[in-house]
């Protein structure tokens, strides 16, 4: 099975089944027919059948979803068993937001440390951990074969930074700026959250709306 | 032309032409190949010429495009001429960071106001908007029309709000949290920054190059 083939909206949907099976499992539920997950998922039954065929056989005729088999199949399709380590550069607000909301431990991953240009930041304790110098940044990265590194940083810093980190050897980059980041020909893969292009596209489907 | 057919993947791409655009205006130039477009976006030239065929004819063989030209005509495409209404409902860090970060006005939007349940923090000022009480929220939404709420707020109440948010009449709520909001049959369109899901595709893809 050839995993890149596999289109990017199927990928896309991975982990809204992966949060719903976590609900079905907290709520006691052992297996789920494909119309009933399609159902509460606004998706078709085929199409789930579909997506999950890319990946190979994981129900059965007229039984449906095993939930925890199908969980940690997902799981593993999504890389959570590897525990991949994730390092903060960049502690302003969204930063701070992450370490303060986000459970990396519990969607599988090693959260290591955060780290901070501004001198007042380094030293401060946010969510248990304490901020470190991004002077000791690559030397960490190095040290201790950092997968993930999250850029919440200024836009106009982070091809820059991008490029130290990945000179350090990160292997991926949570892209929280503005900046379109390029990887050149490292292989870094670089994954964006870009609040800007998420807003225009429901101004687009507000207007489709109204014409 | 019927612009409901035209496929996500193709206006989740509208915003990045637009960004690529307004470099091309801030640098001077007046006109681009198709060729060079998709250089600069790592796309392919037919991939764009398809991509703006779903909405009208933008190019001349042998010129390519006008920057401005194209670039009024995407912003009409996305609304940005519309001058959509938008409130801030939770003032925690990522709404302070919107605040502070984001230029509304600058994308064509109306920034009108931000509300807080929590009473500290209401009547204080951030980024020069004070911040208004939400018990207000339903009347200030009814008076001024508004179109877009950003929900901010933390996700077991949800759910809830935005039923309130629907009920008050706006149009549509861009999700920070990481809720799936059922917005029912009232037409209420959603469009959801789920920071996890972003950062288990970053996973997927990690893994992927790893196996």
């Amino acid at each position: 099975m050839n995993k890149s083939s596999v289109p990017d909206r199927v990928i896309r949907r991975l982990p809204r089944y992966l949060k719903k099976l976590d609900d079905l499992i907290c709520k006691g539920d052992e297996r789920i027919s494909s119309n009933e997950l399609g159902r509460q998922l606004g998706l078709t039954p085929s199409q789930i059948r579909r997506d999950f065929n890319h990946f190979g056989e994981f129900g059965w005729q007229g039984y449906g979803y095993n939930v925890k088999f199908l969980r940690r199949h997902l799981a593993h399709i999504l890389g959570l068993d590897k525990r991949f380590s994730i390092i903060l550069v960049g502690t302003g607000k969204i930063g701070q937001s992450l370490l303060e909301n986000f459970d990396f431990n519990q969607y599988g991953f090693r959260f290591l440390g955060a780290f901070e240009i501004c001198e007042e930041l380094v030293g401060t304790t946010i969510a248990g951990y304490t901020i470190m110098d991004a002077k000791l940044q690559d030397q960490f990265i190095r040290d201790n074969h950092v997968d993930i590194a999250i850029l919440s940083i200024k836009s106009s810093s982070a091809q820059r930074v991008a490029d130290e980190l990945i000179a350090s050897g990160v292997k991926s980059i949570w892209n929280f700026t503005e900046a379109e980041i390029d990887p050149g020909d490292s292989g870094v893969t670089v994954e964006n959250i870009h609040f800007s292009d998420s807003l225009l596209v429901l101004s687009y489907f507000l207007s489709e709306k109204e014409n």
